[in-house]
């Protein structure tokens, strides 16, 4: 399949619209779309809002009459089952559009292609796997929950050059400046829920919420408490209802918990802990794309061994702490380097005084080494 | 003082020429020079070994008459006394020389500006701080030994993602990739001395010599070692002859030492280790500008905690270890975030699958925090 530079230049546009709904279309996918006829962009739209209109349904909308003849193109294929809203690619049908152009299809293997399909049986030409990489990343999360029905676990950590988090006595705040602060509440703000253990809480008492930003939605609050010592005065428990993942079956503990509001889910390992794939599943089936965690070098190991981190989103500032401070994730001692977890950086960059990298454990599914 | 884009331009080439001589010049600095005349080059040279010609003798033989009426771009002032090599200031006097511009002064406080003194007492016109900088940079351990009386010391380390250079174990080979360990040969190559402790040459037994570049001069290879644990088939002590430092005053081991033809060192300090700063005023004191240190975390702890360290040549792999793994630097517990090593990052990028971050503690001569 070969696009033309209108084909790739009206797709970047459509990316760019579907960018616009990063904070707010959760448990929804990012997409933008946009119209094109005779070379000329004749409408364009996002997805806003769960339960409100799609994108294709707003650039329609602005279209208007034009959209006959046009070319939709669309960052996530056009669905075809009625949802919230009437099936998207029955509506370009009805507006008369003669080609639509899709960056993915939709995730979901047991629905993938077949919008396109109704829509080349009603005669219209389609294309598919334009810009597709961007795409993908773009609704990583969603594709994570279609494909392998669980969140995508983004790791947030600060760390000091030589990778400590805190002290030895656990103090541990403004490792990092305020840009890199700044930037990680830019990156709560697009998850669908912001995940922490227990021992954060007891050392830090943070509210997780987005404050260094504008933000018109609050990511759910997780929190990982095994034996729920939580206490109902955590800040963590403020404001609005946060889901408690705990071990414990404790009914006075979980009443208390649900007589303020918060959900309680009880899910021990064989070892009394939480099970945090079982966990992730549970949040997955609760419409969550994409988790924000920010946990301590416990939670942070027990993670990243259990196969749950995606991607690690770390802070480093320029300061060495020695080696008596607390590290960055608690793993068991290796006795050989391959079995080391192996990173792909994938992004690099000067954030203030500090510096972010991104990387993702290789090994696909499981996070860990291959 | 206000210069001229050729200035820059001449000045800029001069320091490029200075820099071929990063590897040999040793206990020199590196200089170039370039001379200029009616905006053309018509005479160059840099300074490439000790007891050899300087730069601007090079660049007046190969200007030969031309020299005359000419401006010279020096990286650093023009010598005015005799050493190994007649003064440069008289040499570009006689050439009829008619301007000449450095970009530093002689670093060493007690003449500096006496070499163009002597030439603006002969009539000829001169300016200095052009492109400085740069020189200083250049001849960064020639400067240190100049203005503080001893080398610059660079530590370099490689570590994972989460700061770790070694297994519980001690298995630290192979950390960082073979892109990262020629690049750190190259760094290797421009030092005059290479330095690391007793604990590294038992757990690795490195050669620390320059292998995987090109190299006409072997660093001298000075080893920390308190006790003079160092076994005579340990192969740092192969080849050439190598410098041990030591707390220890065991006649029999200082003499087979020496007997294999190795210098020994006695600087104890009142715990009982060999005193670091003493033993860098003693490297000063045998030319040595710049020290390449690769240790392990116990020296490297103890040389950043006596504010030995001036720059941090960190090799970062994208890899994850785990809290039991050894860390960078072994410090005494911090108990307050203002006690930690403030460092100022001046460069990072890319060397193959790992990468590289330059840094400086902060706080000037101590390397030590403000």
């Amino acid at each position: 399949m070969t696009f033309s530079a209108t084909d790739h230049a009206a797709m970047a546009r459509a990316l760019a619209l579907a960018e616009r709904g990063l904070e707010t279309t959760t448990p929804n996918p990012r997409v933008g779309c946009v119209l094109v006829k005779d070379g000329r962009i004749v409408g364009e739209g996002w997805h806003e809002r769960a339960g409100e209109p799609h994108a294709e349904v707003h650039a329609l909308r602005a279209a208007g009459d034009l959209a006959r003849g046009a070319t939709a193109y669309v960052t996530l294929e056009p669905c075809s089952h009625h949802g919230r809203t009437p099936p998207c690619a029955d509506a370009l049908m009805k507006a008369g559009v003669a080609r639509v152009v899709t960056a993915m299809e939709d995730p979901n293997p047991l629905v993938a292609g077949e919008g396109l399909a109704r829509l080349r049986a009603a005669g219209i030409a389609t294309a598919a796997g334009l810009l597709e990489n961007q795409a993908r990343e773009l609704n990583i999360g969603f594709v994570s929950r279609m494909t392998r029905g669980r969140p995508w676990l983004r790791l947030k950590t600060a760390a000091t050059l030589d990778g400590k988090t805190a002290l030895e006595n656990g103090v541990s705040q403004w490792i990092t400046g305020e840009a890199a602060r700044r930037d990680g509440h830019r990156w709560r703000a697009r998850a669908c829920a912001v995940l922490t253990g227990i021992g954060t809480v007891r050392e830090d008492d943070p509210q997780l919420n987005v404050r260094a930003i504008p933000c018109t939605r609050q990511p759910l609050r997780v929190l990982v408490d095994a034996r729920l010592d939580v206490p109902l005065s955590a800040r963590i428990l403020q404001g609005a209802p946060a889901l408690v993942a705990t071990a414990s079956e404790d009914a006075a503990r979980i009443a208390a918990l649900q007589a303020a509001g918060h959900e309680v889910v009880v899910l021990p390992d064989p070892a009394g802990k939480v099970d945090l794939p079982a966990l992730l599943r549970a949040l997955g089936q609760r419409g969550i794309n994409e988790i924000h965690a920010e946990s301590g070098f416990r939670l942070n190991g027990s993670l990243l061994r259990e196969g749950c981190v995606d991607e690690l989103l770390l802070y480093l500032a320029p300061v060495l702490l020695g080696d008596a401070a607390q590290g960055l994730f608690k793993l068991p001692a290796f006795t050989a380097l391959d079995q080391a977890t192996r990173l792909d950086i994938r992004d690099i960059r000067r954030i203030g005084e500090d510096f972010r990298i991104i990387a993702r454990p290789r090994g696909g599914e499981s996070g860990q080494v291959e």
